[in-house]
């Protein structure tokens, strides 16, 4: 087991900023009609966006060390938000999408097939249950 | 039920750029001992950080409305993860700080339960299963 740590810090309206262990900040708003002002992504978006991200690194490294002649990859994520408080995802659906002459339609398949059923640790995170738990301090 | 749409798209060596429905951009990247250039969020960072903006905005939007002086609000989240592939987040744990003279304990108390035992659709996602499935296609 391996501990991660985020600070997520307000800033004003609904501006909140977070760094994780690697330093880097991610910026997150909400939309005006909520008291936003519509700065950055929203915090369910991070989701999607996570999940492309992990799954993606894991099928590129491995089409590399298959020397595959990638020239272009990308994901096009859809998430089904549940009616009602709290709007979860309910099911989440990707579709990979590999651009390169040449490139092996089975060396895409396994990469795929690698990264979602063993590697990506963001689908496991979204797929099983996670507890999740809190505690709150004032300081004045 | 609604439909969230995001897009990610693979630059180089492991850094990626997500889009999701707000139109702005989150970027992505590995570490330089997996092929990466360490210039942005690890995808599994992602998760606490948008866990933290969800609960914070709904938190931060009830202290308003209960006109609580709040004057800094920062949530500390630590994530444990399982051992071995895949690395998924087991536990999370969201500690919630609100600085201010003469905020209200129960106040307090009543915005960060209400966010997430009702509200926050992020720790709601990564409480309940969430079906992931996927597809993909070559282009030329």
């Amino acid at each position: 087991m391996s501990e991660a740590k985020a600070k997520v810090i307000f800033n004003q309206g609904l501006s909140f900023t977070g760094t994780g262990d690697s330093g880097h900040k991610v910026e997150m708003d909400g939309p005006s009609e909520h008291g936003g002002s519509d700065s950055a992504a929203r915090p369910m978006e991070l989701l999607l966006i996570g999940l492309g991200g992990c799954t993606g690194m894991d099928a590129i490294s491995i089409l590399r060390k298959k020397k595959q002649p990638v020239e272009g990859f990308e994901m096009n994520i859809s998430g089904t938000r549940a009616e009602g408080h709290p709007m979860r995802y309910t099911d989440v659906q990707i579709e990979f999408v590999v651009k390169g002459k040449g490139v092996d339609e089975g060396a895409v398949k396994r990469a795929v097939d690698l990264s979602m059923e063993k590697y990506c640790s963001v689908k496991t995170t979204l797929e099983l249950h996670t507890k999740v738990s809190f505690s709150y301090r004032l300081e004045d």
